[in-house]
């Protein structure tokens, strides 16, 4: 049973990492399926390496797309580095999602029969110091005078539950669609399709850092999801990067 | 709204507080419902007076016991600094009651429809820390080699819902019997009414704090509850200490 005194093993990261903490960009990225990786303690949650460098644990692609925007755009990224197996930091405490019994045609092992004590666990030790980071990073620019904008970074799976999915960008907002709009309107005749709130939408509960960070303090924000397939090396990754940096520089000055 | 950003205001004390930290006792007590005190900008979740001083807001007398309990066991204490109103720390998030719309009687017009920011804001600023600092404690003595008894101290209202309620000590417990077990043997023949899981028992959610620091570690561990008119002046906290004193320390030697 992993609890709050045998989560990490010594030496072992941190949840949180932080990327150019003094981007000038009003831009703070997000990335809360950065990673696939477990704490040691947590023997993988029974899964094999199939699942494990699937899409079920992490965005493949997503941080990599993340970091060249960081880069390009001279802008803050916040990124858990612990699987969303073990907690989704795109969901919170409640929500049978946080820590899924399933993750699309997967059983998630590790995840049955979770006791209170192993689901304070994993909120204290993952979900609560990714969010607090990305509060206190937002309240500190706005202290300072700065305006904030918000963009999570996501990638979803070409295939889910059998079905191709045709959309290969998509764009996702909550009830604030500002930057949204402007993305989707820069982005019409380009050779990707571009969708709003698909694969998902806020009704899939995916707006959830969305909500936490941006919504309530009427920060500009959006969530950007890619499908997989396009970031599946580091042509992909380059190519992807550079039409969201067009779009989001655009939908910023706008 | 309270957020993150706005939950303390400068100067306000923090959520948990710790009283002899270095107690020899083996017992570490714990108080959830130790204060009725908000944070200033909550603005009393709308509640007036009389709400904001009955035991729906807290647990009028428990700390009091608890301190002296600390103070006669060398026992150290950790409690809560805030009302139960805002967070309860005897409950997970996902518990309705965590944040509750309703207490007893009385309607919660600041927990009316809060929103996702909200609910993170009070998980992170009470509940997580509170039960941090609890974990740490406990795995620092354990890493010590020295054994650990987990006791929360809690008070109940003497009617409730039109009931009166006879009981007058509530020796509880969740699926580790031991301490109470003894506390109960212990207590026969006492002139209070002393009873087994009443006025509530496991099934009513209340042993959260026993099943996230005790339970999952074999440690030894009871809930106390105490009714709140035997401990309405000091003469009652000190009369209520001696007997808890006499139960405790007999079942900690047992």
């Amino acid at each position: 049973m992993i609890l709050h005194s045998n989560f990490f093993t010594q030496g072992e990261i941190g949840p949180v990492s932080v990327i150019n903490p003094d981007g000038a960009s009003d831009l703070i990225l997000v990335c809360e399926h950065a990673s696939n990786g477990m704490p040691s303690n947590f023997n993988n949650l029974g899964l094999n390496d199939e699942v494990l460098v699937s899409h079920a644990a992490w965005d493949p692609g997503a941080l990599a797309v993340a970091k060249i925007l960081s880069h390009d755009l001279d802008a803050t990224l916040i990124y858990q580095n612990y699987s969303r197996l073990i907690y989704d930091c795109n969901r919170p405490p409640d929500a049978a999602g946080a820590m899924p019994l399933k993750s699309e045609i997967y059983d998630i092992p590790g995840n049955l029969n979770l006791s209170e004590a192993e689901r304070f666990a994993r909120t204290s030790a993952l979900y609560v110091p990714f969010h607090d980071e990305i509060s206190e990073l937002i309240q500190e620019r706005r202290l300072a005078g700065r305006n904030v904008v918000v963009a999570t970074v996501h990638s979803f799976t070409p295939i889910y539950h059998g079905q191709q999915r045709e959309v290969e960008i998509g764009i996702l907002h909550d009830t604030d669609s500002r930057i949204a709009d402007e993305m989707i309107a820069n982005a019409v005749g380009h050779e990707w399709r571009v969708e709003r709130n698909e694969p998902y939408g806020p009704a899939d509960g995916v707006t959830h850092t969305l909500r936490l960070h941006a919504l309530p303090l009427g920060l500009r924000n959006v969530m950007i999801e890619v499908r997989n397939d396009l970031v599946a090396d580091e042509a992909g990754e380059r190519k992807v990067a550079n039409f969201l940096y067009e779009l989001l520089n655009k939908s910023l000055a706008a």
